[in-house]
């Protein structure tokens, strides 16, 4: 006989090798028909568990599951919808258990960033004052790199490995115009409140003058004397300046740069745009002309140039989370455990949930030059491991051929819960 | 006893081949050390050829120069610098002449687009007329696609492989979080008068439903009514909508939409960010979150998913416009020939300079749907075979492994000259 069904869902912002993670839980689980039933997916995470929306992963086939892998995105749908407290919210996680129990899940797992891990160590803590049975495993994934315990966090690595090639590519761009045309170059990342992304723009550079020459991050309040002081010495050593910087670049006061873009046409406050706010600075102080990108999602969706380490972790923490549920471990989340740099190598272990839940890391100061605008050796050396190895996904048409599943729903058994 | 010497210039906007071209080029040329002397590159393109300020690449080894066909950007440097007539810049033209004639130039390369391929033909006309003895060969590159005779321009294809890509992989993004985060996507990508690059993203869609949703050409006047009732439609069908606009999007009046952007915090016009503008008007007129990106340089510098059709074209045209000139056929260009779709094949066929001089060429109305806010058919089997194979270059430590040239001057011989 088959043992308990499990719930998998997908957790806040997507990342380009989330899926993988899927992929490695699923085919984990179809190693083992006797010890586990189906694995159902909740349709756009969390909330489909609560409304019931559930997907029946096994009508997919063993094909379309291992095409997971190399698929960016949330194949399920992922949601922004944070659980608050047990006693501010009770009636949703009763909710969650009442599901559970209509579809037999005795297997929970979460796959999402700080406050997922929080919400599957709540649900693991109600589900045992129930006294319902549940195995609770939260899975790591953000781009933000700012969980604790583990090394790092899946996606970030393919994040790092696309800001440090497009800076590389731009670099030799602006580099090769700079004579005539455009001398200032602005790269704007991904980051609220940690530098690993802006971070990662500086792998880039090998060498002297090698782009990005300078780096913005929340880390470090924005100085914009000794900003432009800086730019003005790299165009007369180097010719040009190339920056990367954090969306998340903050005043001395706090206040993010990027509220201080002025009025839009329609007299709306420009969001975002620090990259366009610190390029027309220089314009304004320098007069030199310049170009800005704003990589937005195309960092966190560009699965074309990830990093194979970064998938191969994902993949393995899938599957080592569907061996913790199977061993009966509750309440834990696999880690990522470094054993050593150069070469980086790895190996999965384990976290209880209570102590990742809500706690942020945030770069090393030592990961930060004592001037504040590039990073260090001890920072290259923390991050040259994660970008390393390619994987690219097979190609179409010239394009990336990417697994749109079937994601057939699970007849509903209950009435309907308004979220 | 060898040859004359060559002269290779790179001129205008990089892009992720054109240094293939210059491998091709060169690489031909020593295939051929019986019949050319040395090739020289004008450092930062004509300006160097005007200064006198060579670049000689015999100095570079065979290695680094096959490394060339994967490396983005100019290797020589480039420069936006347009030789006017030759009656108003004739000091100039004479100039040139005088450089020629000291470095024993026999052969002239111009690899550029437009505005290039006048100046060869000028530069042709004023050797003849001067009574010195030069074979002008214009060699095309454009990512904007806009030179008229030949099928498509080294380049383009590139970027449009990299820009379907990227509207695929946020799509895919976007689609897994809409339901409770960001519905609207709008990626802004080059071109200021022709919607070739806009027209590229639309490959990223293989049906009904799927990104893109609207593309908004420089060739369609912008109507903001059409425009958001069109994205509610896809917003209500599909749960989301993506767009892609191209950078010289205008209004039924023809100014640029980019410049109806409003004041930044110093009071200055917002220039580009076209792509914020219309997405913030949706955000206006139906409130729903929005996320943009600007590609900006990663587009054209992106040799990482460069389409191999493409490196492939812009290295034969490198070998090709050295054979002509060893054949001595003055003031021609060598262009690609499309000799079927799909699968599609070419070869290279030859146009006089004079007949690609100054024109541009547009999207041809058949290219665009009926609607204005999508691509036809017609305009897929035109695009797809342009972004056809990958190509990617060697990686070390996780990033792509680019040549950086020695670039050695070569030894002046004459006096000064201002530009």
């Amino acid at each position: 006989m088959a043992g308990k069904n499990a719930l998998y869902a997908q957790s806040g912002g997507v990342t380009s090798v989330i899926n993988a993670t899927a992929c490695g839980l699923i085919q984990a689980a179809r190693r083992h028909p006797d010890r586990i039933g189906k694995v159902f997916a909740g349709r756009d995470g969390i909330i489909g568990a609560l409304t019931e929306d559930l997907i029946d992963t096994s009508l997919e086939s063993d094909a379309d599951i291992a095409r997971l892998r190399y698929t960016p995105s949330g194949a399920f749908g992922s949601c922004r919808y944070k659980l608050k407290g047990i006693d501010q919210h009770k009636a949703q996680y009763e909710r969650l258990i009442e599901v559970f129990k209509a579809h037999d899940i005795g297997y929970f797992f979460y796959n999402g960033g700080n406050d997922s891990m929080d919400t599957a160590w709540k649900v693991s803590q109600i589900a045992e004052k129930l006294g319902y049975p549940l195995v609770c495993v939260g899975i790591p994934k953000t781009v933000d790199n700012d969980l604790p315990v583990t090394d790092c966090c899946p996606g970030f690595g393919s994040v790092a490995k696309y800001v440090a090639t497009s800076m590389r590519e731009a670099g030799f761009d602006v580099a090769s115009m700079a004579r005539t045309s455009t001398k200032i170059f602005v790269l704007e990342v991904m980051g609220r409140h940690a530098g690993w992304i802006t971070a990662a723009c500086g792998l880039a550079s090998e060498g002297e003058g090698q782009p990005p020459h300078i780096l913005l991050f929340p880390e470090i309040p924005f100085d914009p004397e000794r900003f432009i002081a800086r730019v003005q010495e790299c165009v007369e050593r180097f010719g040009y300046c190339t920056v990367g910087v954090s969306e998340g670049l903050c005043d001395a006061a706090g206040n993010l740069i990027a509220e201080a873009g002025g009025k839009d046409a329609f007299g709306h406050s420009q969001l975002g745009g620090v990259g366009q706010v610190v390029a027309q600075l220089i314009k304004d102080k320098l007069g030199h002309k310049y170009h800005w990108a704003l990589a937005d999602y195309l960092q966190r969706a560009a699965r074309h140039i990830a990093s194979k380490t970064d998938v191969d972790q994902a993949h393995a923490l899938g599957e080592r989370a569907l061996e913790l549920a199977l061993a009966g471990r509750n309440a834990v989340m696999p880690t990522i455990v470094r054993l050593a740099d150069t070469p980086y190598r790895w190996e999965i272990g384990v976290a209880d949930l209570k102590n990742v839940a809500n706690v942020e890391r945030k770069m090393p100061p030592e990961f930060i030059t004592a001037d504040g605008f590039h990073i260090t050796d001890a920072c290259r050396a923390y991050l040259c491991g994660l970008i390393e190895g390619e994987d690219p996904p097979p190609f179409r048409n010239g394009l990336p051929d990417y697994v749109r599943l079937k994601n057939a729903a699970v007849t509903k058994k209950l009435g309907e819960f308004k979220v």
